[in-house]
């Protein structure tokens, strides 16, 4: 597989993961098929939208790739069987396994775009964090939620920032940007099913 | 009475309904005078700006028009004896009819200024709902509710979302652009103004 | 003590107020690490960068600062007891006379930024407001309450109104903008200042 459709797939599960959690989270608090969409949606693509935003970045990436938005459309007609069949045949460790894996991609994906827009390199590390997490906590304001990922403790935020770190490192060494690119988004990936599987919580 | 002047009649009451239901939220929420010129503002601008700013368009509509600012900012200083007469003046039918008014308006502007701005189609479309439906959503995001816009099961974006695509496919076919914008508009009035009137329900 | 470092110490001052009052909510919200960072962030600098978004304005304010960002993200790690030491020695009075301090000059800088961008009179004093109380709206939407300052009736919002009224008239009268800046931010202060020490509410 070339390495572009290799982007491609794990940026599209990424989404998927995005947008399922969403019709989750809707479902439950019993909206209907416009809210399920609302909220997929704004899961899915709220981190990045929130960043270019910040950064004055346009066009959008969902405006650029409005297949993606379609198929979220098309999804959340479905939304309710969708999650019954999905829930029987897809099993929770692949669920935390691709948001693991969107999470790297993301968070890592935010931090070059910030640095390729010239924020100073905090900023830069911020705004990888915001791209990777900043959906959930959209989608938890919008049902009415304190966003989880604020509050539950479990390393999340703290893997995309460190992973951001590493990268704004590895650059500043000048290693390859494949290279430094690809080691920290699985470096996120790795710390945070490693934690999530030692059960880690960060204390008080 | 001109074209002009009649499109602005319909926009200062759709404005004026927005800002009312705004007024009627607030107050429940037992929000002082700011709480109440704020929520108001949200409800009556809040879609268009989330669209402006989604779309990097400035100035923002009401940045053009401060008049219907100072307008939402005059009547939230008499918003509860306002409010009071107003029930008994106006029966429940008349404000659902503006409301349709407005949401056909609004969301065929949004889906307007989207494709004026060079958006892909399906995007377009998304973007005259969001300018139809948004001011709604962040006023009960403010007012921490879940949105009801998202959650009560009426056809509401969904007859904004069906206008919107008639409004492109009448482009694409080549019709006048004012009898698309208008007949459009009036679809989405009459499909909100019937489901309301026929009790319907989006099922499961 | 030269200007420059007197409206830098205030600046400073401003910051670590609206942090610290993030701090506390999110604790008393059981937020971990990432939700105290996050929330005291957004409430520091939250009503600066909603009126840069919808003025369109960049480098944001903490992006060409970002020793503040820093600044903010050190404190946090050392929030909880930081909150026990600073409730110690710290009395009430000074926590609110520094927020006073900082609603003053953060609605005048608002309100000035506002006026250079060119934004008409009213829409430039409602940008004042914005920057001086939206990090709060912003803290409390995050941490899933009504707004504070939408709803308890005390004056806060209004002062940060009037003083922008002052600052704009004075500025159409000839005044100096040395003074006028001063002279509106120090009465933004007094008001904040004796409306709360004579317990004064709004009515109804």
């Amino acid at each position: 597989m070339s390495k572009m459709s290799l982007i491609n797939l794990i940026e599209i599960l990424a989404i998927l993961v995005g947008a399922f959690s969403g019709f989750i989270e809707a479902r439950s608090k019993k909206m209907d098929v416009v809210g399920v969409f609302t909220v997929a949606f704004i899961t899915a693509f709220g981190g990045g939208t929130l960043r270019d935003i910040l950064l004055d970045k346009r066009p959008l990436f969902w405006v650029e790739h409005q297949e993606y938005a379609i198929l979220i459309f098309v999804l959340s007609l479905i939304a309710a069987p969708l999650i019954r069949t999905l829930k029987k045949i897809v099993s929770e460790n692949l669920i935390v396994i691709a948001d693991a894996l969107g999470l790297g991609l993301f968070s890592i994906a935010g931090v070059s775009e910030a640095q390729a827009a010239g924020m100073p390199i905090f900023i830069a590390s911020m705004m990888g964090v915001v791209t990777g997490i900043f959906g959930g906590v959209l989608r938890d304001i919008v049902c009415n939620e304190i966003p989880m990922v604020l509050r539950d403790g479990r390393p999340y935020a703290i893997c995309s920032f460190i992973g951001c770190w590493v990268y704004l490192l590895l650059q500043k060494t000048g290693a390859p940007p494949d290279v430094a690119l690809w080691s920290s988004a699985l470096l996120i990936f790795l710390l945070r099913i490693v934690s999530w599987r030692r059960d880690i919580y960060l204390g008080e």
